[in-house]
C-alpha cells in the first residue's frame, strides 16, 4: 500500500518519504483494519519529522475511515474516527482509569504503531467511535484535535465569570478558543496572525494581535503557541492563584522561575489528549467551526507536498485524502 | 528598642545587626502595637539576608506576642499570633478574596514593613488571632509555618487513598508531612537527615533516607527541600496526571522540561501562606508535634548567634525571646 513513512535518517533524502509498496497491515486479535478516507497533518507530525518522540514508521493520527476488516462483521463498513492511544488495559495506570497514560501504550503514528497517513491502518475496536450520519469527512477529521481542546474543560473548571486568555492562533489555539468560548467566559484570543484571529472574530470571540498591554489578571491562560517562548508570556498574564494550562509540545528545556510560582501560588497544568464523545457532540451540533480551519487538501500521492505546505509558518489544517 | 535589622549593605559588617536604639514603632490607625514574647527564625529570613526579596528593616514574621497599644482597649493585654500579609482591602485582588496576593500588600519583615525580631512591632488588628489559653508560647509560635503547611490541603484535595511523598525534612517538610498524615493518605516522608526523619517516624509516619529506588507513581508530591534540585526529584516521583506542590522559595531559575508536563498532564501548584485558624485548631488539639522541632532558644541580645545557628546545615527551629 501507499504510506507516508518517516524512517528517521538523521540527514538528507529519505527522511520522510511516500512508500509505494509498504506492507499492508495485518489484523491482530481485538483490532480492526481501517481504510483511511481522510487524514489530517498535525504539528506533532511536523515535530516528529524534526526528531520529536523518536518515532519511526507511518505518520499520522488524525483520520476518518471506514472499517475494512474486523472480527465482528457488524463493524465492517462502519465510518469511524478513533482514539490514538492503545493501552494495555491491565496495568495499574489503566485500572486506575488513566488509559491515555498507560506506560505500555502505543499511539497511532507517534509511538510504536503505524499511523493513518496510509491507505490502511489497524486499531483496537474499542478505540473506535462511529461518525454520525451526515457529518462530512472534513468535519469528522477534527474530532481528535477538538477532543484535545475539550480536555482543558475536563481538567479545569472554567466559570462563566472567568477572565480567560488563549495564547496562540494556530490550529489548536483556534479550537481551544472556540471550546472555551462556549462557557460564556470573558475570553480573549491572543495571536500573531490577523487572518487567523478573524476566524474567531467572525464567531464573536474578542481577539488581540500580540500580548502587549495586557494585564496580569487572567484567571486562566491556555498556552497553545507551540513554542518555548509562549510560557513566559502566559506566566506574565496569569493572576496570582490563577491557572496556566500548557498544551504545547516542542523540543527543549525552558528556564523557569519556579519560586515565583510559589509566591503567586500559580497552578500549571499540562494537557494532552481528550474525550472523543464530547468532541463529536460539539461537531454534530455545529458548535465549533472547523471547516474554516482547512487550508488545503492533497491526494496521498502528493503527501510530501502536503507536509511542506503544513510546515509553512502560519499554515492551518492540511488534509490528505488517500 | 532592640531589633534585628538587615540593612542590605552588600558586603561586610553591618549587613545584619542587632540595633540597640531602633525607633519604637508608632501606632497608625487600625493597627495595634505588639510586644514580642517569642519569635522564630524562618528559612525566608535566612534567604533575605542573602538578598532575597530585597527587604530592608527589622527581620522576622513568626511570633507570639501581647498587644501593648491599641485603639480598642479590649485588645490590650491579649496574647496573639498574627497573619503576616497586610493587604489594602480595596483592590480587585482583595475584593476577590485573595488578600494574601494583594499587589499593594506589605508583609511582616519581608516586604515594606518591620518585622517581629524586636521588642515591639505593629500590625492591623484584623490580622490578629487570639492564642488559646494554655497553649505554650513555643507551640503558638509555630502557627504561621503550620498554616503554610495547611495551605497544601486548602489547595489540593488529598484523599485517604492517595500515595503521597513529602520531599525534604527541613522545618516546613516536617510540618507538611504531619499535616498530610492526618488525611490517612499513604504517605512517605523523604529526607536526608536520619535524626529529623525520626521525629516523623516517632509519630508512625513512614520515612525514607534519599529518593533512590522510589517509583514514579505518587499521586501527590510536595516539594519542601528549599532548593532548586528538589524540583527534578519531585518531578520524577509524580505519576502522570498527578500533582506536584511547590513550597520552596530560593534564588534562581530552573531548567524545566515543560513539554514533559504536557505529555504526562502533570499539575504543578505553587503554595505559600495558609489559614491561621486551622493551624491553631491543630495545635490546640495537639495533633501536630512542634516542640520536637525546636532546636534552640536565644535571648534577643544574642540574636546574631541565633541567626548563625539557624543557618547551620540541617538546623531545625531556632527561637528568639526578647
Amino acid at each position: 500500500m501507499k504510506a507516508v513513512v518517516f524512517d528517521g535518517q538523521p540527514e538528507g533524502r529519505g527522511q520522510l518519504h511516500l512508500a509505494m509498496d509498504y506492507a499492508d497491515p495485518h489484523l491482530t486479535p481485538g483490532e480492526v483494519r481501517v481504510r483511511t478516507t481522510l487524514a489530517g497533518i498535525c504539528n506533532t507530525d511536523l515535530e516528529i519529522v524534526q526528531g520529536y518522540a523518536g518515532f519511526r514508521g507511518v505518520l499520522g493520527h488524525e483520520f476518518v475511515g471506514v472499517v475494512d476488516q474486523a472480527e465482528d462483521p457488524a463493524l465492517v463498513g462502519r465510518r469511524v474516527v478513533g482514539e490514538i492511544n492503545v493501552s494495555c488495559g491491565i496495568c495499574e495506570t489503566c485500572r486506575a482509569g488513566r488509559p491515555t497514560h498507560c506506560p505500555n501504550r502505543t499511539a497511532l503514528g507517534i509511538r510504536g504503531r503505524d499511523g493513518t497517513l496510509a491507505e490502511f491502518f489497524c486499531l483496537p475496536a474499542g478505540n473506535l467511535h462511529r461518525v454520525p450520519e451526515g457529518m462530512p469527512d472534513n468535519v469528522a477529521v477534527f474530532t481528535e484535535p477538538l477532543a484535545a481542546a475539550c480536555q482543558v474543560l475536563r481538567q479545569v473548571h472554567v466559570r462563566p465569570t472567568d477572565r480567560v486568555i488563549v495564547l496562540g492562533d494556530g490550529k489548536l489555539g483556534l479550537l481551544v478558543a472556540q471550546v472555551l468560548a462556549l462557557t460564556g467566559c470573558d475570553l480573549t484570543a491572543v495571536g500573531r496572525h490577523e487572518e487567523k484571529l478573524a476566524i474567531l472574530a467572525a464567531r464573536g470571540i474578542p481577539t488581540r494581535l500580540g500580548d502587549e498591554g495586557l494585564s496580569n489578571n487572567a484567571d486562566l491562560v491556555v498556552e497553545c503557541t507551540g513554542s518555548a517562548e509562549g510560557f513566559q508570556v502566559a506566566r506574565r498574564l496569569v493572576r496570582p492563584q490563577g491557572t496556566l494550562v500548557l498544551k504545547s509540545t516542542y523540543h527543549g528545556l525552558v528556564q523557569t522561575d519556579l519560586p515565583s510560582l510559589v509566591v503567586d501560588e500559580v497552578r500549571v497544568i499540562g494537557s494532552r489528549c481528550g474525550p472523543f464523545p464530547a468532541a463529536l457532540r460539539l461537531l454534530g451540533r455545529g458548535m465549533v467551526d472547523v471547516t474554516s480551519l482547512v487550508e488545503a487538501e492533497y491526494p496521498l500521492d502528493e503527501a510530501l507536498s502536503a507536509f511542506a505546505h503544513a510546515a509553512r509558518r502560519g499554515a492551518l489544517k492540511v488534509l490528505v485524502r488517500p
